[in-house]
């Protein structure tokens, strides 16, 4: 965006990574710093462990799934070190299945081997307002607008009193109505600190908060596994900070989660995140996609779970800037009932507009002892 | 180093950071990929929670230990998303303590609290032969050079047969003599696979093996765990992979390790190895610095824990490429005995060696809608 502005949304910029091969064009999108991930691409070797990640994928053939599978392995071998890797191969990943899907003429669900898909309820995601009375006033709005369930995060969540805070979910949950999902974001702000947010745990409970999320910071086990087994019970959620399956797997075996939140433009892409889709599922707790970019990172993030019914909750962003609202020509809508659907077409089903997107293009030039590594390409 | 080999080799090249503040001038390294790591210091903010290094540090006062611990809680904060944060602000961390140190005429380890230090037995850092001839000749040429300790790691280790690994191991003892620590490493090259990693314990146990290092990718703690509970038993060490302190933290309670070995220059710098040293003592494992790179990385990496007697070996390179040696004036070579001592002049009494360095020096140029985000500056 020509202005980017201090708050928690990230759909302020975009790093969308367009990878072609054999005549097809497949995209993806990571949810990372652009230039640190372009940077991370191009770098020189450091040494065997610390590779640019364009050494693990350039000229390679994609002929298939596992193929892509090879190329995330080889991008964690030889990048080891270069610890920005994920981040950028979250892209990557995603790019090659759509890419293979285009050329095979599937969606990526059905590379992945789901034979059904299944709707999502879409919680509207949005940031609490800067006073009670305008949170009150989104969720209200938020309502109208035909959602069932809505979250809150970020802004002032957690940074004053535990009365400011209950203002702020109550009025919530009021301009909701009693019967819908709320769920609260607490944006890690309590870092590790178990009785600043166990304080907060009365008052979500009262007003029925479905998942309290990211009380901590992610991967902190012992905290969130203590705030699990507090009085009064209330579901926890995180993992969106996570960047690899083992990190993932942790929250979900040491962290006392009920909701596990992975997503694919940070974890390594659809390759991994529908791995911990299926481990979520053996582990007994819900899955959920973490999206708050464009209708190409939603399609990504439900290709992993749509074919899994009982994970039937979706994070949906409502609240898009427009560039990330104009990075795809199709978007992914409630049905009549409320419900949002994984896109039928070919690999991700999403068509990048790239006459809307070249007002929003970076010129980058990274220059290394006088040799270009890096520079915008056309759009 | 103008030409970087494909080889485990971390001392290639480096990324040094200079801080200047009050006429005084701090110097730290980070083991990270230089260019990327340059670029999440500079990079344009994505949001509140992605924004570049430089935001949190730049025109901060620096009067004391605390001060710094501010600066690291303000990049975890305002870098939270940026998964490059934390190697970038390793070598930052690194360079501020020795500013402080400088401007206090203290070494690091008395602002850090420590009142008495004691002497380490450094390991020769090794990396494996490609053939187990060459590995006696490595062994038996470090031993006679004076090293009761040595680690061999990487090369063809795990990606053979057993009884190759085998040849290597009881090469390498041979090579050292009976009563030698022999430390083996297989970065990481098992992945998760345990049964791989266990054909290999009876052998390690045979060649009396004092650690098994990183048989697994760092944070597969089910993998780890499992591995330590399998007969015959040999002592796991893991951890260099940790970027933060949770992650340390989970390998340290949950991955069955006797040995947590941290990379200052990979962790957060002194401030987070510091308090993981604590943490190590608190929960009655050893601490081990990981350091594959130059004396300045070393003397920082002693900083954290040379106050603890009972964790007594060090990681001490041996196969430095010129760069990494000529980054310091000073070197901390073995005494007498055989020992290793912290440096005792201010902040990490290094001095750099500008002069050396200038050969090494990379030019790099990033550019961002026309502005010069960065230029290798003068030395």
């Amino acid at each position: 965006m020509p202005e980017v502005l201090d708050i928690g949304d990230g759909s302020q910029d975009a790093l969308l990574v367009r990878i072609r091969a054999g005549g097809h064009e497949g995209w993806g999108e990571c949810e990372a710093s652009p230039l640190t991930s372009i940077s991370s691409y191009v770098c020189p070797m450091s040494h065997s462990a610390c590779k640019p990640l364009r050494y693990s994928l350039e000229r390679k053939n994609i002929d298939s799934v596992s193929d892509i599978q090879m190329i995330g392995a080889a991008v964690h071998e030889n990048s080891l070190d270069l610890l920005q890797a994920d981040h950028t191969l979250s892209g990557i990943d995603i790019a090659l299945y759509d890419l293979l899907g285009k050329k095979m003429n599937e969606p990526v669900h059905s590379l992945i081997g789901f034979k059904q898909v299944y709707p999502k309820l879409p919680y509207a995601s949005r940031l609490f307002g800067s006073t009670a009375a305008e949170t009150y006033e989104k969720a209200k709005k938020t309502r109208a607008d035909g959602y069932r369930a809505v979250k809150f995060g970020w802004g002032p969540f957690g940074k004053d009193s535990v009365e400011k805070d209950a203002d702020q979910v109550f009025a919530a949950r009021e301009g909701m109505g009693a019967d819908a999902y709320l769920m609260i974001d607490a944006g890690t702000v309590f870092k590790q600190d178990i009785s600043l947010a166990a304080k907060r745990l009365d008052m979500l409970k009262k007003a029925n908060t479905y998942w309290f999320e990211e009380p901590f910071i992610n991967g902190a086990l012992n905290a969130y596994k203590s705030l699990s087994l507090t009085e009064p019970g209330v579901p926890l959620a995180g993992g969106e900070g996570c960047n690899n399956i083992v990190q993932a797997e942790a929250m979900i075996d040491h962290a006392g989660l009920q909701f596990i939140q992975i997503d694919a433009g940070r974890i390594g892409g659809i390759t991994v995140s529908k791995k911990i889709a299926d481990l979520a599922a053996l582990r007994n707790i819900t899955y959920v996609n973490h999206t708050f970019t464009s209708h190409l990172a939603l399609s990504a993030s439900l290709q992993s779970y749509c074919g899994m019914e009982k994970h039937f909750i979706s994070e949906y962003p409502v609240e898009l800037k427009s560039l990330a609202r104009e990075i795809t020509k199709e978007h992914i809508v409630p049905d009549d009932q409320g419900y949002i659907h994984v896109p039928e077409g070919p690999g991700t089903g999403m068509t990048i507009d790239t006459v809307a997107l070249s007002k929003y293009l970076v010129d980058v030039e990274i220059i290394v002892n006088h040799k270009v590594l890096y520079s915008t390409p056309e759009l």
